[in-house]
């Protein structure tokens, strides 16, 4: 096929899937775990052979030992396998977002007007390396009647493959709960290979609505600078955290040191500290401390610098301790390195994070409300954080149930994306013969009522 | 002033709008309406101005009538500029949206999640020819938090430059109430003159979050294809009336001719007709003629031609009938014009309006409740009418009490687009200096609580 006829196709299932009711949603989900559990050995069969040619890859240099990492799908005992099949029940269990009413207003007696949630459409899912987004994207592109079309990376091919027709096989077999209208749509979840697909893919914003890229920087990049189809996702993920005048000292070493290590390829880890110049003594020094017996490198401005030098922070750790170009500033080192700069004010920080950084997540350490609201309201970014490490940006822990990625746009969906994010609304519109020429000023015409309709008094009405 | 530093102009004065009190976009908002009428009589002899230079492109075969028309600002009467005042008012009045409250969550005692409504940022709007949009967007922006930088049509250019001196004069003159944090940024309203700026702009999306093309289809087209910055708004509006084969016939007539007739110019006017085979002689013809008398031509199908000729409909108006082609169908005529075309069924109907329209507003005539529903699903459009004209779909006629503009996007905002289309929202987190490590499974670590906390507890906590 085609990309233009996976497009088409998915385009197609995708007006297939506006009449899909919730049973039918739930009774595909339960079947996908099933088949899951029934083909786990040919799954992970697949998953091996991948392994193997991954490794001569490694091996030759050509694949780095992080991205082989993610290729597995079982874990060592089998955890991995546990966590996906946990995922396809989690995804089961959300609350369909589809058919939700968010506006009901009579415009006039007989012609009411509601606002109802729909899905986006059709989606094109772009990831690397890690097999388990076929299945996570699949559940949640069913679960909010969108259709998807998987790309995955060349290293998992065999895998993505053996997952992607579980998952058709999963529509195809499973039962139809009474009060559907339309059979469940294969090609609700379509798995594309080559590379060449995807930028004709990318090209096809008459079917498709939106893009989602799962994957490194680059590949991200790439995809905003070559597609007129809105994109949800982040390119860069700088962030940084700031240690006011009055930071507590506790507060701040357990946040810096967790935002920075705890998993330091995450987009979400802080790439930057900012420190009051008010406490560098009595507070950066400690936290330099903490963050060099962690192993974390040190790009330290020249004040900062003068700091640690002062306080002898680094002694034995004067390897971790190197002078801060600009480069380091607003730089994504996905890695134990921080980048240090000493400011005069609140607003000096401020300034730094809007110039800088990359919109993500930014925290404040310290105790003044002022200080922090203040913070909080200027930074323009999708998550902004009062004594908290900034790691906490990420669906699973806002309570969302499932993440679709995490998002620096300014518009649809801002910072972690749950289900929402792969929906929008349509206005229905419920008249009796009534035409705009009605309605105006002067004889016979009819004036608007606007009046709100109780939402309680509606719920239900549209939900399948 | 260079692209570049307008678009930093108004990035800085975005971030100061964060901080802006509601009481503060209100006292700027009474006072653009003062300033409005102090200085309307500058403001009315530019605007001569403007329509004498453009009176000799008229001649000259340069510009079009219409688009004349659309260059005065005061009316015959002065009701033109009566009804811009108003609209200064009335944005004034509308609740301020920015600072509430959507999700509220405690993710652990002493760790609490908000998600705020806040401004988008900084939007670029681009019109043509009718300067009242300079005050519409200017207090739309004001009053959502948002920067603007405005360009006008060069045809309108002395109107445009009157209004944005009399809305930054208020800016700068409008008490400061109470409570204000930041004095009001002169930047948040900025005219930009030159079409070359527009192009240099377009490729700020470093500093600009969201372009408003309001104009014509090749205005918007050229800006969807030249910018990486989102785009609101719609370039096509290809409506369709289907009419079912239980359609009401008065309900038709009065609904088609509204669609067709009430102001063919504009995007949500009806471009098509789709008939069910089994009404084209009983309602179908009647419409035909109701068409035809209000002079509409009929770009008409085989089938439909057939009929008009058999029923003898078009005596009289036979140079309004014609024969349509392809070419007629997903076409925007914008004039007293439509499109026919025969159907066999509901979804053959649905198939047309999917593959050809542009996703705007589509509506069904029928008294069918079941075809209504199908019907109102399974369209890709961002308005579904049951029995009402398309000619609805308008922000005002929604009380939404003000329109930034029509959507035929996917994501972000669909349909008419009130202030809310100007906002996005970003997560608070206020913590006690938790780590994200802190949280998981094992001795010492924490579960995440998940319990979502009473918005009314929470309103108005946020609100300045």
């Amino acid at each position: 096929m085609s990309a233009e006829q996976v497009a088409r196709a998915a385009r197609d299932a995708s007006n297939v899937l506006q009449t899909i009711t919730g049973a039918q949603k739930s009774a595909v989900l339960k079947r996908i775990r099933e088949v899951l559990e029934e083909r786990r050995s040919a799954i992970v069969e697949a998953n091996r052979a991948d392994k193997e040619a991954a490794q001569k890859e490694v091996e030759a240099g050509r694949l780095s030992a992080s991205l082989f990492k993610r290729l597995d799908i079982e874990g060592a005992g089998g955890e991995k396998y546990a966590t996906l099949l946990q995922g396809v029940d989690d995804v089961d269990r959300i609350a369909d977002p589809i058919g939700q009413v968010t506006l009901a207003r009579k415009l006039d007696s007989g012609l009411d007007l509601y606002r109802v949630v729909c899905p986006v459409g059709v989606c094109l899912v772009i990831f690397e390396a890690r097999p388990e987004v076929v299945v996570n994207i699949a559940c949640l592109a069913i679960k909010s009647g969108n259709a998807a079309i998987l790309k995955g990376g060349k290293e998992a091919s065999r895998t993505n493959q053996a997952l992607a027709d579980a998952i058709q096989h999963a529509i195809a077999t499973a039962p139809t709960p009474e009060g559907a209208q339309s059979p469940f749509p294969r090609e609700a979840v379509q798995l594309v290979a080559t590379r060449d697909e995807i930028n004709s893919l990318l090209e096809m914003d008459r079917y498709v609505d939106l893009v989602i890229p799962r994957g490194s920087n680059s590949l991200v990049r790439h995809i905003q600078n070559n597609t007129r189809i809105p994109v949800l996702g982040h390119a860069d993920g700088i962030c940084s955290t700031y240690l006011d005048a009055s930071a507590d000292l506790a507060k701040a070493v357990h946040t810096v040191v967790d935002a920075k290590t705890n998993y330091p390829a995450a987009c979400n880890a802080t790439e930057t500290l900012l420190v009051h110049a008010a406490v560098v003594e009595s507070v950066f020094v400690p936290v330099v401390r903490a963050l060099l017996a962690a192993g974390v490198r040190i790009h330290a401005d020249e004040r900062a610098l003068a700091a640690i030098e002062a306080a002898g922070a680094a002694q034995g750790f004067e390897a971790q301790v190197t002078k801060a170009t600009d480069a380091d500033f607003g730089h994504e080192y996905t890695d134990l390195d921080i980048a240090v700069r000493v400011v005069e004010s609140l607003d000096a920080a401020i300034d730094h994070i809007n110039t800088h950084d990359s919109k993500h997540t930014e925290a404040i350490i310290t105790e003044d409300r002022k200080s922090a609201e203040w913070f909080m309201r200027r930074v323009d970014a999708a998550g902004v954080y009062w004594n908290a490490s900034t790691r906490f940006a990420d669906g699973f822990r806002y309570g969302f149930g499932a993440e679709i990625g995490v998002s620096t746009n300014k518009t649809h969906a801002r910072g972690p994306a749950g289900l929402e994010g792969l929906t929008i609304y349509k206005y229905y519109l419920f008249g009796d013969g009534q035409g705009a020429g009605d309605f105006g000023v002067g004889p016979g015409k009819r004036a608007f009522a606007h009046e709100d309709i109780p939402l309680d008094s509606v719920r239900g009405r549209f939900v399948l």
